[in-house]
């Protein structure tokens, strides 16, 4: 049985980007995702990217601003985009509905603190509920995972591919936030989520995790030099630093003059998913 | 003096996306634009295109939408997106706030009837003030212009085009309205703006201006087959008939199972942009 409701389906680039809602166990609420799947899907199941966007993002986003239909197509890739937390009006908000916290801004965590512990459980949600309903319900060759994601997703990918390391077989991020311990987003959101103990948080950041011994074949980021969030909560330097002094590969590119926002991502985004299909063996 | 104000800039495709506000004479409002200047303009002015949007839309749907700037930027071509009508508080809109007169809404006309003929003059606003200030203040070749546009923009590209064929090399269309005089949108559009008298609606229709003699070298039109509007408001096959009548070329592609959103125009827009080009010597 179907547990994909449509929602939309638009032809794209001979392929079709559709829309799907379904019912969530992790989060308890309705969740939607976004999903393209290429013309090669007709013929054979066909490998995944999978994108994580960043805070105030929905589905949404990524799958209308970022242009990566086109490559995708070429190349035989389904993408597929989550929501970025819980939805809906029983789910709790940040108090003062910043845009950092709460709806929209769900870290990609499981959380330990209420109230947000029956909601806010988008780790389970990305790792486990999600990839079991793609590959039950869609053309989709779960043997050959890669992922990305922006931002609050590009932590997000980057964390859930650390832990996970079997599942994917390309990782890469766009301005990432490099390690959310050591930053105010980070901080206000593990601090609420996770808890005080500190030490619960290293599942959570990219730069702990790799410290702690987890490992991926390579790593690619992307990262604009006039985005406004460089100095003080993406710092990739340190990402840079835990990967040379773990021996990590990692190819970080600092892009002249680009900035946060998806003009930067739709400029790159035919890179990311040429080096995610080199390594999915498209 | 430069008369654009910028809203904002972000580094694209090695170009950059801007927007920009003026005041506008025409409109008596402050209008917004958007415009992705590409790296050869560095070095020397380069050719424009026009997109026109449609119902509901400002500056920003084809901008963020379409994916427009990466073929652009490897073209050498300045895209410009003006908004689809006058905005503001002092704006009169539909009285009912219907999505499809008034506010985002302005049908490229030079309204003649009250309330509208103070601001709705997107004719007189995309024919001379914005050409005008585009060739003062940005590195546009205002001698090799091509136009595009869709839905209500798709017409708006057309009739302008017809009614200036010495200053556009180039024309095409995405699901354009056909023919106003003869659907739904149209009609509540040219009898509120421009009054009983149809006679006077025939400026602001591609077919009636074809059948009274306007022509241009050749025009590319792409509908999609599974659009919504098709039947009752677009009706390609009255530019068809009129454009056969007429002997005025026309390249009309319809293209099997897009719909009428922007993933239909990004799968397609690497096509018109090269149409485009090829005619304004690129």
């Amino acid at each position: 049985m179907l547990s994909f409701e449509t929602v939309s389906q638009s032809r794209c680039f001979g392929g079709t980007q559709f829309v799907y809602r379904h019912a969530s166990r992790e989060t308890g609420t309705p969740m939607r995702l976004a999903v393209f799947v290429p013309p090669q899907a007709k013929d054979a199941k066909v490998p995944v990217v999978w994108f994580l966007s960043g805070l105030t993002c929905t589905e949404e986003n990524f799958t209308v601003k970022a242009g990566a239909q086109r490559v995708a197509s070429e190349l035989g890739l389904m993408l597929i985009a989550p929501d970025t937390s819980p939805r809906g009006e029983a789910v709790p908000d940040d108090p003062e509905g910043a845009y950092d916290f709460g709806l929209g801004a769900g870290f990609y965590v499981d959380a330990m603190q209420e109230p947000w512990t029956r909601n806010y459980r988008m780790r389970s949600y990305i790792e486990k509920e999600l990839p079991d309903l793609v590959g039950e319900n869609l053309p989709a060759d779960m043997s050959r995972q890669g992922i990305t994601g922006h931002s609050m997703g590009g932590h997000g990918a980057l964390t859930i591919a650390l832990r996970n390391p079997e599942r994917f077989k390309a990782v890469s991020a766009f301005a990432p936030i490099a390690s959310p311990m050591n930053c105010p987003w980070g901080e206000k959101a593990l601090s609420n989520y996770i808890g005080p103990d500190r030490s619960a948080w290293r599942n959570y950041d990219a730069c702990a995790l790799i410290e702690s011994g987890a490992r991926l074949p390579d790593i690619l980021v992307d990262q604009g030099t006039a985005d406004s969030f460089l100095e003080h909560q993406l710092k990739p330097q340190l990402l840079e630093e835990a990967c040379a002094k773990a021996g990590q590969p990692l190819t970080l590119r600092m892009q002249d003059s680009y900035d946060h926002s998806y003009f930067f991502i739709a400029s790159f985004i035919e890179d990311h998913l040429r080096w995610h299909a080199q390594r999915l063996g498209v």
